[in-house]
């Protein structure tokens, strides 16, 4: 992954391009008083950057030399850069705009778990700081180096440890090393027959390893679960040497190691395999495009799905600002059409009294036998028509399949115009949702008109469970000019995390905690709970040398 | 609760009888050597006991009945040995035998979370231990102080917070207090509705607090899920103040603080409330009777289920040491005849090739709509004929769903007439399942020998999961006489422990690991992982007051 932009989302030479979008520059212009036309800014030259010269001696060196070979340990500048943060749009701007910060002094590349130990015996030796790499996507600031740093820091990028290991057929279960990128690790899997079933929007640039520290959840994830679900056992070098749980379904062995390996961002070590339930890639997978009138209709029907003996694979329900948002990013001929075809807006507005400037777009998805597919698409159907919602075929499912993991690179592109895009999102129980979704879209109004800036706000509903789904915000807005652009994103994207506390929600339901999310944590989940992860990160690490600052 | 037995399980004046059961004493006869027609042995008289003084002092005293009122601090002698020991054998045989060992000085009964604080408080103030107490049915050694505790010993019962609270019904949530035994709060549920579906064997004496305390599973968790799954969101009294989750449905908050409460066996404070999820009570439930010619077979179609587009509700399949003890406690005309009946056995042993002798019981159980429970069937039934399994109707079924919360009772019954029965149950993978069984199954014969004893060792399997399943191991011996009973059982029991983790499996799939396992958690989840326990506990209760010595 060497072409990853030090400056942006994903592949070096990959960009958004709206050329081919008639109506996105209108819809651009029309929300946030862009004009698309001018010349964009892209990011400063690598060259440009002031660099800080790397922290390194000479012992520590040669301990990492040793443990991982010479050309596994690197102090070249864009290695360095590209491993100092992770993908948020404060990361982002910051390292666009030159402000690369305090970067790792030094990246090792172990090709084994042992070689995971001895760099960690060094950098602890060492007194170092030590900030496990995967696919460096995080956008709550998981990755960075505090600024106050002084010890050295050594980010470990877990890249050479990609290989799915071994597939045990009867228990559905595999090993797979944590720094395999999710198209690699599917890839493999797939040879044999199995699918993870882990699709998050950062698929094509995250790990395994990653998705557990993290929490991840994917776009299938209604069907497959959560990281949570899907990691059976998990290896992971601490300082107290190499813990390791066990494959088993269930157990009763005290609170749960391996639910605090999850979620735990490199505070208690680094993760270097785990074991994950796979499963047969499935015979038949459709994902079909529904309508509704509202988005209280659509949320209602996805409850009600939950609460159904249907179980899809993919249940999501975009608000109208979103819907608009998906028709303006459609191609002069895609099969989107259809569902802005006129004869199809003559039914909704004459037969089913739609609105069709405030209707919802949904996808719901299906996998399994061609029974079983067509049994749940009736059963789906029935509520989906008790809510008055309409299908519109598979057409609009496959467009979204296609480009579901080109979104993030749309941020770089209004960037590059000058607007800021982000995202933030929660869950809470099915009851609450409808004034969690209210007060956070106020929450991003109101904070858009506090700092005097044109912007806009979308959601969609993007995993059901049983008692609740998770809402996934998108706001972007173009900077006033008064002030600084982050401090004008500070205020928004806080409005929006208050809202989601305040309402009984959560900070975030897969984004993870990192620094960026950190100030909500006590309103969230309590203080002695946050006490208690001081507890732990403290006695796993009592000198602080593990990824400190994130989390609590 | 008052009417529970101080030297056995359950309700006094509740045993299990035999003499409807004609094939049950020849059983017994055969497999123990044991003559069911001598003199039963009762436990010793409550009177003979030897009760040490209560260490309580009147500041201690004081500060408790401010906390919950007078009437709710008793040192009575009954409530103080009933509140000393779980329902482990070796809980009962030494209560029985007179051994009460270090009994709880005080037992308080809060009415409200608020009286929870104030006697954790108290505790504190005066260095006193706490131990909470739910339905004392631990079988793992959860409750029992240290007989080295010079400390006050407080024991806190629950049973006063026994309500369902509120039902959140569009997100099918409870919240449930903490002390509500498994009848009392599926009335309340049931009232209006509802269902926890959580039916471990101690149901009728267990409650929600000490089922999230240690992990439960119940009869049903293939399609309610096990209590980590349950259990939404926790509320507990801890020394740092109420830790208070949301009952989101699913959160990258870091490392899952819900998950270091499941389990904790009030190492980390007192569970006082929970919000769990609740299903409709199902239209339609059926649990219908297979047979297989072996275990072996049988464990393949509960894979080959778990694997499949079906969803059942209870996945149970019996050895044929097991399926023979089923049949022996059958009564003189009971449905499970039918599954004997001469013409049965023609067909079995002539058409299908059984051997009667070895074959193995099995019962799976459907729930939903009438349509669903009929599509499961078929699609069960398939997979059962593919493994030379057959149908035997409903019958079987009724009588275990009525029969199965009298199981514990006949372990008294034994020890009234000198012979020991435990149970010991693990999880692993579907690949490992056919050694652990081996193993296991093994180890105890071994064992039985090694000290001399005549044994009889049975396994079910109780769940299924993607994955992997549990195993459930019973056994009963009558001690050989030349040495301790207790001394034989140890040889035994750890004999069928070591064989678990030998094997890769677990040492408990629900059970919890209290004092009597572990001794087997380093080799399970690894020295590193309970060195994080070990951090956890340290860090939320310095002084070591909460229930100290359990899990670690």
């Amino acid at each position: 992954m060497s072409a990853m932009k030090w400056w942006g989302w994903g592949t070096e030479g990959v960009a958004f391009d709206h050329t081919d979008k008639p109506e996105f520059a209108p819809f651009i212009s029309e929300h946030l008083g862009l004009d698309l036309s001018g010349t964009p800014a892209p990011a400063v030259a690598f060259e440009a950057l002031d660099l800080p010269s790397a922290r390194l001696d000479d012992g520590l060196r040669r301990a990492l030399e040793a443990a991982v070979g010479a050309p596994h340990v690197s102090v070249d500048a864009l290695e360095r850069v590209t491993h100092a943060r992770g993908k948020s749009i404060r990361d982002i701007y910051r390292h666009r705009t030159g402000d690369i910060g305090r970067v790792p002094d030094v990246v090792v590349h172990p090709g084994a778990e042992s070689e995971v130990e001895a760099v960690l015996r060094a950098a602890l030796d060492a007194d170092a700081v030590v900030i496990p790499f995967g696919g460096g996507t995080s956008i709550s600031g998981s990755l960075e180096p505090s600024a106050q740093e002084t010890r050295t820091i050594v980010s470990v990028d877990l890249g050479r440890l990609n290989r799915v290991l071994a597939v045990d057929a009867p228990s559905r279960l595999a090993r797979i090393e944590a720094g395999a990128y999710g198209p690699d690790l599917e890839r493999q899997l797939n040879d044999q027959g199995w699918t993870l079933g882990h699709f998050p929007d950062s698929f094509t640039h995250s790990t395994l390893g990653g998705w557990i520290a993290t929490r991840s959840s994917g776009m299938q994830s209604d069907r497959y679960g959560d990281m949570a679900d899907l990691t059976r056992a998990v290896r992971v070098v601490t300082p107290a040497g190499v813990l390791a749980t066990r494959p088993v379904p269930s157990q009763s062995t005290g609170p749960s190691v391996r639910e605090m390996v999850l979620g735990s961002e490199g505070r208690l070590g680094i993760i270097t395999e785990a074991t994950v339930q796979v499963h047969r890639v499935p015979e038949q997978r459709r994902i079909l495009g529904y309508l509704f009138a509202s988005f209280t209709d659509g949320l209602a029907a996805m409850q009600e799905i939950a609460a159904s003996e249907a179980a899809p694979s993919v249940t999501r329900i975009s608000d109208a600002a979103e819907t608009r948002f998906s028709f303006a990013t459609r191609k002069a001929s895609s099969p989107v059409d259809r569902v802005k075809s006129k004869a199809l807006t003559a039914f909704l507005e004459r037969r089913r009294g739609f609105d069709t400037d405030t209707m919802c777009l949904s996808f719901i998805g299906f996998e399994g036998s061609p029974s079983h597919v067509a049994e749940q698409r009736k059963a789906v159907g029935r509520i989906v028509g008790r809510h008055r919602g309409v299908c519109v075929g598979a057409g609009p499912g496959v467009l979204y399949d296609q480009k579901k993991f080109d979104t993030p690179y749309i941020r770089d592109f209004l960037l590059d115009h000058g607007a800021l895009g982000d995202v933030s999102e929660t869950s809470a129980p099915w009851s609450l949702l409808p004034a969690v979704y209210a007060d956070a879209t106020a929450a991003a109004r109101r904070a858009f008109a506090d700092v005097g800036v044109r912007g806009y706000v979308m959601c969609h509903l993007s995993h059901s469970y049983h008692g609740g789904a998770c809402l996934y915000f998108t706001f972007a807005f173009r900077p006033s000019g008064a002030r600084s652009p982050m401090d004008e994103y500070d205020v928004i994207k806080a409005a929006v995390q208050q809202a989601f506390v305040d309402a009984g929600a959560t900070l975030s339901h897969h984004h993870a905690v990192g620094v960026e999310h950190a100030q909500w944590l006590e309103q969230d989940i309590s203080a002695p709970a946050v006490g208690m992860l001081r507890s732990l990160f403290a006695g796993v690490d009592p000198g602080g040398n593990l990824n400190p600052g994130k989390i609590v």
